[in-house]
């Protein structure tokens, strides 16, 4: 205790009499990060878009090892401000249209703040009722507002749980087939199994199936076609099928998706539920992106069909105002989730669980310890209400029909794939480099290999402007750019900015060449 | 668009003008949630620790469905007020002494505030660099307050990751392991993989191996004694083994745990390691829960050995002042990780990556998104340095001992195994049940049985006072209470208090049989 005492001795300035929670304390710096952050969304369009640091920047910056004594908060968010910010890329910029925007809001915020601040770990249900209960709850309401079948709402015997991310929705429902189907075929066959997605479904889906151990050449990337706007024909699933079947395989998994990362693609449920219910497969629904539009009544027949499907997931952190991270997932039967996730170690046994009169979470999902993030999902639920969540979702789309009218307008450039959602994926037309004879047009006919290199100096140039933040895709040997609305605070003017930048930039890029 | 217009014309109390991230609102609403939480940290004494709900007591208190139009943050806060707090387990509060605490702390709550506000997505470098650099410096400091050896760490050519749990950390590591060993014996072999714990391994390893594609007859769970405190010995490692080599399995994956769940055992790693390594066998140390205290040169020799390892965590959201979720996870060779757990759509390509200049966390990781969660522990590092983290750390290691104390000075009671941390097990012997010819006593030599009945009605009466909250273990037959200190809040006083609810509860179940 002789080093305990010499180390209390030292001139710290977070003096022993301070409890690291008390209430206070917490008052005092909480009231300061609320300022902080307050004044950053204000500034937010002072700083580029996507962070202009090179790799390595922040280690040059901060010490090469954690500080002996405390440091009081002032000088912390001084260090935040001037050696953070400028590495961070500005999700909540309205000029950020990249990826697909994580759509924050005041509400999903004060919902994070206040499960923070309960910091509850709500494994089962005794140890925090009201996190596994409320779960429960929005899961439900939400379930309705997309109007999924009832079998898929605790109502309906079904249920809804909130994981993470995509990913492991894919992973806990692939493990959960997975067992399901070896408790037929045998153990020993579980490299038989094959999974199968469209070359446009996210790679998550290859990663949660290697993870879960089924043979990567058994992961099935069915190509897709311009004909088909990208989505998955039923007719390659069924012909895939039926080739691994001769080849003595066993189809496991179908994951569907409403709304693929690279051109927001919508694969027709209905009929490729179809096709699976024939093999006793699993059907996952990936509606990660899109299935938020899906509780507007005119973009709700996207999901029809999903009455045929096992599972079904919805990212609400990327366009339901909801922060990172918040997956939804339903299923119909969760008790095949729970023969796989269980577990029962008696230093978490208690009367509640014994007596099976509440749901235990930790048996829904990968991990034990889960954080009470239904929170959030309740304080955009009620915060906004029903109706200015739709308004929300549909002014994205207004704006990006707004960029859609004004990529047309000009005959240089192209909208590539028909926008479904708040999604455009546009280019500069081969043709609009032929006609200004610079490096990208060495014969009349300029091939796709020149466009897709303009286009990708474009892109290139725009976000090393830090004016916008637009990411691309590759489909079909096209490269395009796609401009994802979805930024909470971008408004039309943003949008107006934005192809002013765009066009600018082509004028230059064409004209200086 | 005529029912946009019908529903715009509702009247919602959130109007088309105020945007759903407006900074003003923003500003306004978050000063609301501090003092909201503020005032809930000064009174959560006044709350059961344990919630006294019953099943389903949120069902009748909520709508059926989400609301049509936006509701007032102001009735909002009432509701969380009057119906959610009744439905909290106060894991927060000073009388929380079960499982294991989470312990909060001002600068932890900041923290996940300002990567809450900031809202990044962090997945690959580009995406937000601060979230990857910051990751990587403080995850080398934490190594280094650990004294980890060199090569977990970055500037050793490993490298720390910060997951969400424990289980995360499992399936990752075992998953890496399971594919580098299944390069080597061909994939067909998966089937004849072994990995072992021992019968006090969390349970998350089971899981982990599960959703991992072991085959669950494959997982050993190895049984300990009290004569090595309920620590795995490496002879009988050693000898589950042999066997399985005999049998014509494969040894793949060693957890060795630093602080158990029930007892806070400590597996021998040194020797441990040594038996795996003549197996090529991957180790992994779970110190989720007695890592932390390994800052404390006192403490630093509980996971003396870990050089022999090949990963090993700790969460920092158990007893690090860090809010949940942050498991720290180090490797000696992130490769491994990488090759099994890397994606690279087209859609994420960039530069910074592409030159292989940075390190894209995706690849960590099972999960594609993640939240910036080294901000947190950057807070905590700093806001208290390492000087008071190992004052708190001892402070609540003292807390226990004087529980302890108080245990051993009333004869009817036993600490049931040594305590090396800030968790004490005891329980109401045998013997003193006999001393009161009651219900427990009906023979001379009252049996395990019923002392193990009376402590468990014990724990049950005192949670069910809601004074303090308290969970159990059984071990080796002995049905035991945990008395964990570690909630933040919790002093000397609430100690004190704590033994006086026992023994009064003691005396009375004992006189009023």
């Amino acid at each position: 205790m002789d080093g305990l005492a010499s180390i209390n001795g030292l001139g710290s300035s977070y003096t022993d009499n301070v409890n690291p929670l008390d209430p206070e304390e917490f008052r005092r710096q909480g009231h300061m990060i609320i300022d902080f952050l307050a004044d950053y969304y204000q500034n937010i369009e002072k700083y580029p878009v996507l962070s202009q640091v090179e790799p390595g920047y922040l280690r040059k910056l901060l010490p090469m090892s954690a500080p002996y004594v405390a440091e009081p908060v002032e000088a912390i968010l001084q260090d935040v401000q001037q050696h953070i910010i400028p590495g961070i890329t500005h999700w909540q910029s309205p000029n950020y249209f990249a990826y697909f925007p994580s759509s924050g809001s005041v509400a999903g915020f004060l919902g994070e703040v206040l499960s923070t601040g309960f910091n509850v770990v709500g494994f089962n249900w005794i140890s925090s009722p009201a996190a596994t209960e409320l779960e429960s709850i929005v899961m439900d309401w939400l379930g309705q507002m997309l109007q999924l079948p009832q079998s898929f709402l605790f109502s309906g015997n079904g249920g809804g749980v909130i994981q993470g991310t995509t990913c492991e929705a894919m992973l806990c429902t692939l493990t959960a087939a997975r067992d399901q189907m070896s408790s037929k075929i045998g153990r020993d066959n579980i490299g038989k199994l094959v999974v199968y997605g469209s070359d446009q479904t996210h790679s998550a889906l290859a990663k949660a199936a290697n993870i879960a151990g089924i043979n990567p050449k058994n992961v099935r990337a069915i190509k897709t076609t311009k004909s088909t706007s990208f989505g998955l024909s039923p007719e390659s699933l069924q012909i895939a099928i039926s080739f691994d079947e001769k080849a003595g395989l066993i189809p496991l998994y179908l994951c569907a998706t409403i709304g693929t990362t690279s051109t927001t693609a919508v694969d027709p449920l209905g009929p490729l539920c179809d096709v699976a219910k024939r093999y006793g497969m699993w059907v996952h629904v990936d509606a990660a992106y899109a299935g938020s539009a899906c509780i507007c009544p005119e973009f709700r027949h996207f999901i029809s069909g999903a009455e045929g499907a096992n599972s079904f997931s919805l990212n609400a952190h990327k366009w339901f105002f909801t922060t990172l991270d918040c997956c939804c997932v339903w299923v119909k039967d969760p008790s095949t989730l729970i023969k796989s996730l269980s577990t029962n170690p008696e230093y978490l046994r208690n009367k509640a669980s014994d007596t099976k009169q509440v749901v235990d979470y930790k048996d829904w999902q990968i991990t034990l310890s889960r954080r009470f993030r239904a929170m959030k999902l309740w304080l955009v639920l009620r915060s906004y209400g029903v109706a200015n969540l739709r308004n929300f979702l549909r002014s994205h789309v207004k704006m990006a029909k707004l960029f859609e009218e004004l990529v047309a307008s000009d005959n240089r450039f192209e909208v590539v794939v028909p926008r479904y959602f708040a999604m455009v994926c546009f280019r500069v037309l081969p043709s609009a480099l032929c006609k200004f004879q610079n490096e990208y047009c060495d014969k009349d006919d300029v091939d796709q290999t020149h466009a897709n290199e303009f286009n990708r100096k474009l892109l290139e140039s725009m976000n090393a402007s830090g004016r916008i933040y637009i990411t691309h895709a590759q489909v079909d040997g096209i490269y395009m750019l796609r401009f994802a609305v979805g930024a909470t605070l971008t408004e039309d003017k943003h949008v107006i900015m934005a192809w002013k930048v765009i066009r600018e930039m082509v004028d230059t890029m064409l004209n200086t060449e």
